[in-house]
């Protein structure tokens, strides 16, 4: 039976040093791959602790890879790929946003480090199948060298394109020829096609609050941009139609950065207004689909979609990591034909190297097991977040908002203080967040949605704040304290 | 000593037998690593064959790396670092650019096949150093896993480009701040950085005749396109003042397609012209400077310019190959910060695997070593092309347009036929070429440059028509076949 000698937990709590104490051993061999673990049960009679605190431990052990668990059978030791990949997880490191993104070309008064990042998309280190990535590598390298340096395709290599077809068929149920698939070296160039595809002399809509970073591609590349409020469903069609844009970027799965999953019927009159004149169209982003943690997905606008409106977008940043400069869309085929009459003359902006490794990392199924993998981990960091939140000393005080989809949810947060005055004690506590009005366009837009204080009216009469919180970088043993921290913060 | 069965020899000359069988014995062991061959006078007398036989044979194998020379000690064949590098070069097929690039969004036309192309950026992939790359990204993947996933640094990440400005000191004389440097996944995207920078509410200057990449990119994005006339020395500065430009675009190390290098002279002008107005900048791009053959390379305008109007362009799909997209900009300082003010929201174009790998690639030597021998072996192709041609049958009826740099020359040749209808004969023979008349924007622009015929001007008078020999994607072995093709299509 397992040993743990709980007199050297100085501050740990039980959970957090059965967890650490367990790690160790399945880490320096004590415990082997594929043995069987004791049950729940068992092990607390064991140990003399409670039930609840194996289960915390087991949940965490299990989000981490590091055991598993079979229905009615139990609880196993995970089965190591090789020595190196158990190396990687012991240097467990969550990779922040590096201090060289911000050197010089960012705020220097932001480089402060935070022991919580939530306005980050982080991801931990020690997830990333490093091992075999660079295995696919390898053999992309050795087997396919001719391929590899002749100019490849300007929408992408073939092969990748026919991956994410197959991917899209089944994660998403797009029926798409991959010849529609554009592969561009993340979204930024892709929004770039589309402009240089619908033109800059006419207005493109984006959602308020929104990711501010789309406005910013827009009209630096000469577009105007007219920022159109959302409610509970999503953005508001007449104010849509009022601004008379002729094009719409949209993030209907998992709206950014509320959270909201846009209603059939909202869709539905969307996909209407795009069919109500000439040319309109609408950039469905479906950045962060992946991570839907309850029942299926609801069908991307693309696949309701009968008009040949919608443009599809998708990343592999989220899915894989930041660094990944790969991102797709899938053109509606009276688009793609402009798109190879105008322009064909472009060069992919991934290189040939990347796509073959990454088409391979689909095909043999990597991909998809890591998305699993990911899944299972954000949820159950998403799940254990919300768990301490809720039982929190700070309960009665918080709200949260979430539809069990993507990786960032809303907590709304009643105190004594100004939003701007909490936002500034959490980050003296270690703690960074964004406040939802600051992803608002201006100070006077509405933002009675979630009965919220109006953008920039600091300190506020309601005294309640929501702060966007984008999870993805957090590790699980820091929730504990995460918590405390933004409880001595109100 | 060396056995060569010349009665086996079949349709080859003397000399392309005794390469083959030679190369063979290598690659099969026969002849061992470091193995000092016989001098050319005694596997001459040996053989019973010229020296001109043995020494042609020679030079191609010491072009292709099979064998190396040291001055008064002989020849010896070389050290391969692993078997694999050899398996590599039995493949030795040249890597044209592939099927895949014009199926569907090319012309389905011009997917023709020729026995040489030379009008593709292809490159010899037995020439690719693919076990080092290999090696060097596995070493990346496994020792700076942490930094990969990390979203990178948009201007690219600090490595790279403090390689790069080692390698702009030592191969161009630029001094530059890393920090100056932008690095981007294909020029393309670094021509869209610049057009966002300096806007496209005034007009843009390219060389006419040019790179018509260049003229679709600057107009899609919405900007106004000149094209100015050149003449021996480059672009016409009377011209350019009087087409109200703001911005110009130029290959003064190498003009495409013509070849020519701007003398000192006409720089000064250019440069004069740049600060005679606010807001004139100057787009140096030197794409294929590190293929100069004969003494030192001008130095670029970046380094001439004392008044912060030039920006340098260079990439690394010459020098790798082109489906690696990896290229950057150097700007001067003013432009950089207004750069970091107005487009550092952008996030980087390359992924960091590749980004971590060329610049372990080139601080481990990898890169200059790559350099030295590809400019080894383009000028052997080079030379032999040009020695073939002038003594061929056809020797009277051509000229020669060249200046011992870059990856192409002009073809001038005089005969019976229409510049077209000769084209067209060519390509029946297997030889396609593009008229430089075809990098004329417009048959009404000038080209007394060379005595030309204007451009569209078919059939014309003259009865001469200038080609554009981009040489890089041809063998060797082929020279000689491809010379007969030409004569025969006279």
């Amino acid at each position: 039976m397992i040993t743990i000698d709980f007199s050297k937990r100085g501050n740990l709590s039980l959970t957090g040093f059965l967890y650490q104490s367990l790690k160790q051993q399945i880490l320096d061999g004590t415990l082997k791959p594929g043995e069987h673990l004791p049950s729940k049960r068992s092990l607390a009679q064991h140990l003399g602790v409670s039930v609840i605190t194996i289960e915390n431990a087991y949940d965490n052990l299990i989000a981490e890879g590091y055991i598993y668990s079979i229905e009615k059978k139990g609880f196993f030791v995970e089965e190591f790929n090789a020595a190196g990949e158990i190396a990687e997880k012991q240097s467990a490191a969550i990779i922040p946003v590096s201090e060289e993104n911000t050197e010089k070309t960012g705020n220097p008064a932001q480089t402060q480090s935070f022991f919580a990042d939530f306005t980050k998309n982080a991801i931990a280190a020690n997830k990333f199948p490093f091992n075999t990535w660079a295995k696919v590598t390898k053999q992309v390298l050795t087997r396919q060298s001719s391929q590899l340096l002749a100019t490849q395709n300007m929408q992408g290599c073939p092969a990748l394109r026919q991956a994410i077809c197959q991917h899209l068929k089944s994660f998403r149920n797009i029926e798409a020829d991959y010849d529609q698939i554009i592969i561009g070296a993340g979204s930024e160039i892709l929004y770039n096609f589309i402009l240089q595809l619908l033109g800059t002399n006419h207005i493109y809509a984006v959602e308020n609050p929104g990711y501010h970073k789309i406005y910013k591609v827009f009209t630096s590349l000469g577009a105007k941009c007219a920022a159109i409020n959302i409610d509970k469903s999503g953005i508001l069609i007449n104010q849509l139609e009022k601004s008379n844009a002729r094009t719409v970027h949209v993030t209907p799965s998992h709206h950014f950065p509320t959270g909201i999953v846009m209603p059939i019927k909202r869709r539905l009159e969307l996909l209407a207004w795009a069919s109500a004149a000439p040319s309109r169209y609408i950039i469905e982003d479906d950045y962060d689909s992946e991570f839907r943690f309850m029942s299926r997905p609801i069908e991307p606008l693309f696949v309701t979609d009968r008009n040949s409106r919608v443009i599809y977008m998708n990343t592999f940043t989220k899915s894989l990591a930041p660094s990944f400069r790969i991102s797709y869309m899938v053109l509606p085929k009276p688009l793609l034909a402009l798109f190879k009459q105008n322009l064909n003359f472009y060069s992919s902006t991934v290189s040939a190297v990347e796509q073959f490794t990454l088409a391979s990392f689909i095909n043999q199924g990597f991909f998809s097991r890591h998305v699993i993998k990911m899944k299972n981990y954000y949820r159950s960091v998403r799940n254990f977040l919300i768990a301490e939140l809720q039982n929190s000393k700070i309960k009665s005080q918080i709200e949260i908002l979430e539809e069990n989809s993507g990786l960032h949810f809303l907590l709304n947060i009643k105190s004594g203080k100004s939003a701007s005055q909490l936002k500034e004690d959490l980050a003296q506590n270690g703690i960074n967040a964004k406040l939802l009005q600051e992803y608002f366009y201006s100070s006077s837009d509405s933002s009675d949605f979630f009965s919220l204080p109006k953008a920039g009216a600091a300190p506020d009469a309601k005294n309640q704040a929501a702060f966007v919180i984008n999870y993805s970088g957090i590790q699980i043993e820091d929730i504990k304290q995460i918590v405390q921290r933004i409880e001595k913060s109100l």
